[in-house]
């Protein structure tokens, strides 16, 4: 891709980003749009109607405002610890990427553009390649390339300091947040799964004989799970909701092993009351390892053949090879405007498009694939997707060119970073244009809400009026945190590559950072509690760009014949892997549980207040399944959530 | 190496034997040799004089009769179930080596030798190689070979099958074992390491404090540890044992997170009193840490460096290189029975001699790296002997032919199955050698005990009587299990290339049974109580063998031109690691830790019990530094544990 071309896709991008903008900031001030720009508020009856005025029909950048003078404190009490960890991932790539782009624009780039290895005419830049920005550029073997060098190991441990103070920032903050929660059923709750059937007693007898044994001082009551068959009858599920006096008392049957038998009386945190996903406890033991081995399978066979559509992308960016296939279309690809668009701007939408499929796809497979709660479902998908996106997006688009394809990685692994070093920076302008149509447009299209509005107005012409439903959504994470460290694995790996790349994707962030605080005052509810569980996974995913930039680094020096840096940057990786496996000490337990520091100390604190005794006793009804139950209590139970998400029917406030 | 070298080997080796059993069974009956062989009853004053008869100076088999009636709840009596799990790890291996030998030795051996690819000329058997009876001599693409597909597939079937149920029976075993057992101190206590210090707060006031906030109801006491550092002087350890009233109450400060910050507050399991390794108190956590990392890498770099010893053994059995290297030596060399001792005896003995440096070494290195109980650490050289064997013994032998020798097998994994095909098989007289060296003669010396034997007369010239202190040795784990397995692993991969080894790896077993029966019973006297910890470790690396066999046999038919064979063989490797994860999941967890279900039965059963008070009162006194306490208890301690071992200090009989 030249740089013409590449200034096309961003001229297109920036021009739909501006439309997107303006109409935007128009429509939303329109009370017929409310509960498409502004659910949340709608829900929570906080909107109010100003009547006609002239300034509803200019554009104007009032939300702006609003959503950057949000507090953090406003926004744990709006959006809960989630929303909070949601936009500290974007605060933490914006601090993470002005320093890149510090090191990069004002040191890296003219060091690569005075080089002279590429032999470059300056005067006929638009139609060259952006190589003259790159490391490409600089000589063989120049002592130049030490300054790249020292940039990867000041650059490491800037990113290591930061992942180090957010992680335990978010530590602290997931305390404090414990310990300012209202007592949850959750809390005092553990799913039992597994229960053994003695002949000559019923499940619940079993249950209730096992933990009165046991847990004589803390048991309360529990509740067999059922669910009704195919023939509409109830049925002998083996798992039950298990009620304890207090929180320390639940963890403690939640820590050990409960039976002798590993495979019985297996404990499990139990979700909150409406995160449970019922469908899920009809399977059986063996059911479910097949529907995981399956998944496993399944998710593995769609990562491998989405290189299909990779491959027509990338064949796109060679406009010669499209010449040779579609001879036909030769006089239309020579001219300059269509041949730009072809190679800049469609390569990375029709990506896009594709990639807009798969997070459904992969969160109807972790719903087989064996989670009991609709939250740790999306936590799983959003896993599988950074997978995805990673090898798809990175690996897939970088490795296209060379004759083997991944598996061979895996077979060769010595030949890795050679492999790398050669693919990574030829794809750099076309990874330019991926963040300005993967991230830019996508930032505000998330914005405008296109698809939505337009299926909106075609409901209101055709039914004539609103449906009643008014749907508050939440954040889809398995979508957004698996494009923002997308974005963020190309901001590390090119940094010191081609640090051309950078602007555009501090663009991206600082877009990011209104948009979606916006987004959080007005459209998206939380609807499960996570207490931050995010974050982990963004600071494991860092961890892998970082050390994937330090194979690539060892690559390039040896390409760049200075095996010495090459050499001397072996310790790296190493040092960061150690850096990680410290924080996974320090910090991992404190977001998987809870201490018994923790646990005793909020116990205490609430044994005294009278009000604990209504909440337990309400406790033994929290668990039912939603089919089961009268309609009239199921409606209830929506009201509830939409009215005040923070204040569902999972929690009871004492 | 040729026949006729191996049948020297051999020779020579069942000669040593012969003589070493005849001498035994001579010189054990002489009272002056008590203290050698019969160290254990003398120390249980059980032994009985019988005065002088001529009967004495006889060779007898008593001990043989006495060893084979030998019950196994005797055993579990007077060895613990420690010495149970060992004596069953040679049973287990007999059961898998009979059904080995016979499809081997019945259909496979025949199957090969009735082959033609090597085109060996019958009537000069003595001088050609073994290959003969090995699969290399069944034609390339026979369908012969279909015979060996299926042999492989019932033998995974049956090691398998065999695994399970050993698994199984040993789970029941440690559970019983559990429920019979008397109070010990180490079940009531948990170790607490990383204490935090509060200023103007007493290490002592602080775990007081911590424990009677958090566990109030279980909490008895504490006891800080203490260590004189360099200027005699008793210092600040920041780690204790802490007391409680039940099993149950140390479990659940055992299993659930304690402090609020994970790296405060661990708690581990504690090591029986006099099992504690205390010189390890005395290193910081920083010290720990690099300790640990340093044994690492000093474990790797033994095993690599070990190389050069292997090279010098694999470059004897090539005669003719000896002679390039030495041509002075040439005629001698050319002597027939120095050629055949060379190549076939001295390879295996020289292997042998170098490998006999290894576990104390690897003892010291586990004893640095951080773990706080001597039996812990033995378990850890255990573990580490284990990959150490493999890696030298089977891989180091199998590619010194090879150009490349294991770096790159891990950087070019997908060469691995034909690269072992083709090395494995070349190697089997070798191994067949081995076998006989380092299994049949290390054992009878096991039992005549020479270098022991030799000091005891020497000091007894010298210093004209015998020393006072009698030592009662304990199995040493960490140098028999990695024995056994390495010749499990040698019986498993080799069961289908070159059955001839498996006569050699049986007799090795029946010896071994009958001789460690011996043993138990009149020398080895448990010290510490692993209660079968050893028997996952043989399991898995059962399993290790399995897959490298299967990953052998792919190679194998793909190199005798059988292809659908190789195919067809892939879902073994597999099925066996799911069959391996099922019983991670079902087995492992009852060798780790007890389950409440066990715990509270337990803490039940004894609770009305009037002698646990007094059980409890002792406890706070159990862990104390034998270096801290008074001469007079130091040596009641050694007493107590010479006179009945299973009657030790740690535990208090009630």
């Amino acid at each position: 891709m030249i740089l013409s071309a590449l200034l096309t896709s961003v001229g297109i991008n920036l021009g739909i980003c501006f439309l997107f903008f303006t109409l935007y900031s128009i429509l939303r001030k329109q009370p017929i749009n409310a509960r498409l720009y502004a659910p949340r508020l709608v829900a929570e009856r906080k909107l109010k109607d100003t009547g006609f005025n002239l300034e509803r029909l200019l554009p104007s950048a009032g939300w702006v405002k609003r959503a950057w003078e949000l507090s953090e404190d406003d926004l744990l009490e709006s959006s809960g610890l989630d929303g909070v960890v949601f936009m500290r991932i974007i605060t933490f790539s914006l601090k993470v990427f002005s320093i890149a782009a510090l090191i990069g624009m004002a040191i890296l780039l003219p060091v690569n553009f005075t080089g002279s290895q590429l032999k470059i005419d300056i005067s006929d830049l638009p139609n060259k390649s952006l190589d003259a920005f790159s490391i490409s550029n600089v000589n063989n073997g120049s002592n130049r390339l030490w300054i790249h060098f020292c940039a990867i190991y000041t650059f490491t441990a800037a990113v290591c300091c930061l992942l180090y103070y957010e992680y335990k920032y978010l530590s602290l903050k997931r305390i404090d947040y414990f310990y300012a929660s209202q007592p949850q059923p959750r809390q005092f709750t553990v799913l039992v799964r597994s229960i053994p059937t003695v002949s000559g007693q019923r499940l619940d007898e079993s249950v209730e004989h096992f933990f009165r044994e046991y847990h004589p001082s803390t048991y309360i009551s529990h509740t067999i799970v059922r669910r009704t068959n195919k023939l509409q009858q109830l049925t002998e599920v083996p798992a039950a909701f298990v009620y304890f006096k207090s929180r320390f008392g639940a963890a403690i049957a939640l820590h050990m092993q409960q039976g002798i038998n590993p495979t019985k009386w297996i404990t499990e945190e139990a979700p909150e009351p409406d995160d449970v996903y019922w469908p899920f406890f009809s399977t059986s033991y063996l059911g479910r390892w097949i529907c995981k081995l399956g998944m496993l399978v399944g998710t593995f066979l769609l990562t491998v053949l989405f290189f299909l559509p990779v491959l027509v992308v990338q064949s796109l960016t060679h406009l010669e090879q499209l010449e040779r296939y579609f001879p036909f279309l030769k006089n239309i690809l020579r001219l300059t405007v269509v041949s730009q668009v072809i190679t800049g701007y469609l390569p990375s939408l029709i990506l896009q498009l594709f990639l807009s499929f798969i997070p459904p796809i992969m969160k109807t497979m972790s719903s087989i694939q064996g989670y009991i709660s609709t939250s740790e479902i999306q936590k799983s998908a959003c896993s599988k997707m950074i997978r995805f996106t990673t090898w798809n997006v990175f690996f897939a688009n970088v490795l296209s060119g060379s004759a083997l394809y991944g598996f061979d990685l895996i077979l060769e692994p010595k030949k890795v970073p050679l492999l790398l070093a050669q693919g990574v920076p030829a794809q750099a302008t076309f990874f330019i244009s991926y963040v300005v149509t993967s991230g830019w447009t996508s930032l505000s299209s998330e914005l405008f809400q296109l698809m939505a509005l337009v299926f909106s107005y075609i409901k209101r012409i055709f039914s004539g009026k609103e449906s009643d439903d008014l749907v508050v959504p939440s954040i889809p994470y398995e979508k957004e945190i698996p494009k923002i460290l997308s974005l963020g694995l190309l901001g590390i790996t090119y940094f010191f590559l081609a640090p051309l790349i950078l602007p555009f994707i501090l663009v991206y962030f600082c877009m990011g950072y209104l948009i979606f605080r916006n987004q959080l005052l007005n459209v998206y509810a939380p609807k499960f509690e996570m207490s931050g569980k995010y974050w982990p996974i963004v600071h494991n995913s860092t961890i892998f760009s970082l050390v994937l930039m330090h194979i690539i680094a060892m690559g390039i020096f040896v390409l760049k014949e200075l095996p010495l840096a090459s050499t001397l940057s072996a310790p790296l990786p190493v040092l960061t892997l150690l850096f990680n496996e410290y924080c996974r000490q320090r910090f991992l337990p404190i977001f998987t549980t809870f201490a018994t520091e923790c646990l005793v100390a909020k116990d205490k604190k609430e044994q005294d207040n009278p009000r604990m005794a209504e909440f337990l006793d309400k406790l033994v009804d929290a668990y039912k399944d939603p089919a089961l139950k009268p309609k009239v209590n199921d409606n209830n139970n929506d009201d509830n959530r939409l009215t005040s998400p923070l204040l569902r029917s999972g929690e009871i406030r004492v």
